[in-house]
């Protein structure tokens, strides 16, 4: 059996006329299928209303226990469950699920890294993959927001991209698995603004020291090369209305 | 097959000792069942830090646009998934759910009552009985949010003890339901203060009529009294540790 993994990132899922393109897009897809999502700027949103201080480090948020109520609120509450309910719309049979329910990813806290302490967020240690394919078979469509679980009555902040590799890599181990990132653009761009259609391990390399492919995409390719070593049939980094092949990892 | 549904209303799930309390009773509770609780205290809250004024006829929460984002990060969020982390670490298998996922609560958008709109609020049309069935047939346990689902790609805020009345009478079409409210009294108290076993339509109208029963009780037992007779098994008014029977409604 085939299944879809799209991760869609909080650029797209907070811009209306993005969100309406990726969900119809997604909608689209035939076959089991799910949606991973992040919202950090809602949380960054959210916090500052309330007078949260935010902190990142390297892109990741520090999650004190004020940060791991507003990312609680606004991954699993607001963003999750509008998506499921636009998707409801459009004749998906969405179920918005965070990583505690059914205890679906579980995790660790992280502990301090070069003396940086994250708090409350969590490294995946593993994903509850019956109780998805047992949701894909019934025709449900999970809808993951990047909220782990920690074993002992806790939720802890995991990065979604993360999230989505995970959750591939273990469904990979009974079906023939396509994860997609989907953002702004058609996929990873040449220095003349062109798709590359295909990237594998070795023309990956070529990419890299010709300095053709430089930047924040070379650790997404890095993490994309990963999860198909890990059994994900193939990797796309694709643009959100998800009509266009984009660039295949594999 | 025997199914218990349950309500615990906000007060309860603020504290944390009693909390704890009917966390345990819960998942002491044996066979099926399923959790629906509310959280308008920990809503107002989180309104009041936003300065998003809290309007409130009869109990109800008026839900303009911006309660209705605080009331779906506070519900289907912060409370659905701090008791589904909590039940999980007591070995029960809890999954969140609002009215949306798999369309599980449908309703429509309240019209005016006596010229009072109440904006993004629902009335129930029917509860997806086969999703909890097939949930509850795995061995999970769902844990109810009280937002409902419009059938257009929205979400509507409606009444938890609603929620959960309709839940049990939907279960009561095919299994033998009873239907716990619990709250911090022991039971519905006559005057001297004893918990009353038992109140049937019949001994319900001359406790009425007595005078011993009076005020906000009434409304409770007239829509425990309407569930017994759509269907549910029995309705139970007990504390909210969940160890004595408290007061038998059939």
């Amino acid at each position: 059996m085939k299944v879809q993994v799209v991760k869609v990132g909080g650029q797209v899922a907070e811009d209306p006329v993005q969100l309406q393109a990726l969900l119809k897009g997604f909608a689209a897809m035939e076959g089991p299928k799910v949606l991973v999502h992040g919202g950090g700027r809602e949380a960054t949103a959210l916090a500052g209303k309330l007078g949260i201080p935010v902190q990142m480090v390297e892109g990741r948020r520090i999650t004190d226990a004020a940060t791991l109520e507003v990312v609680t609120m606004v991954y699993a509450g607001l963003v999750n469950k509008r998506l499921v309910a636009q998707l409801q719309a459009l004749g998906v049979q969405a179920i918005g699920l965070c990583g505690a329910d059914g205890a679906l990813v579980r995790s660790h806290k992280r502990p301090p890294v070069n003396g940086i302490d994250y708090g409350f967020v969590g490294d995946v240690d593993g994903v509850n993959a019956d109780l998805l394919a047992s949701l894909l078979s019934s025709g449900f469509v999970p809808v993951v927001s990047p909220l782990t679980y920690d074993g002992k009555g806790g939720l802890l902040n995991t990065n979604a991209d993360t999230i989505a590799s995970t959750v591939a890599v273990a469904l990979a181990k009974r079906f023939d698995v396509t994860l997609t990132f989907c953002f702004d653009l058609e996929g990873v761009l040449d220095a003349s603004g062109a798709v590359i259609p295909q990237i594998d391990a070795a023309s990956f390399e070529t990419l890299k020291t010709t300095g053709a492919l430089t930047g924040g995409i070379l650790p997404k390719i890095t993490n994309a090369l990963a999860a198909v070593k890990a059994g994900v049939g193939a990797v796309r980094i694709a643009k959100y209305d998800l009509k266009n092949p984009g660039t295949l990892i594999q």
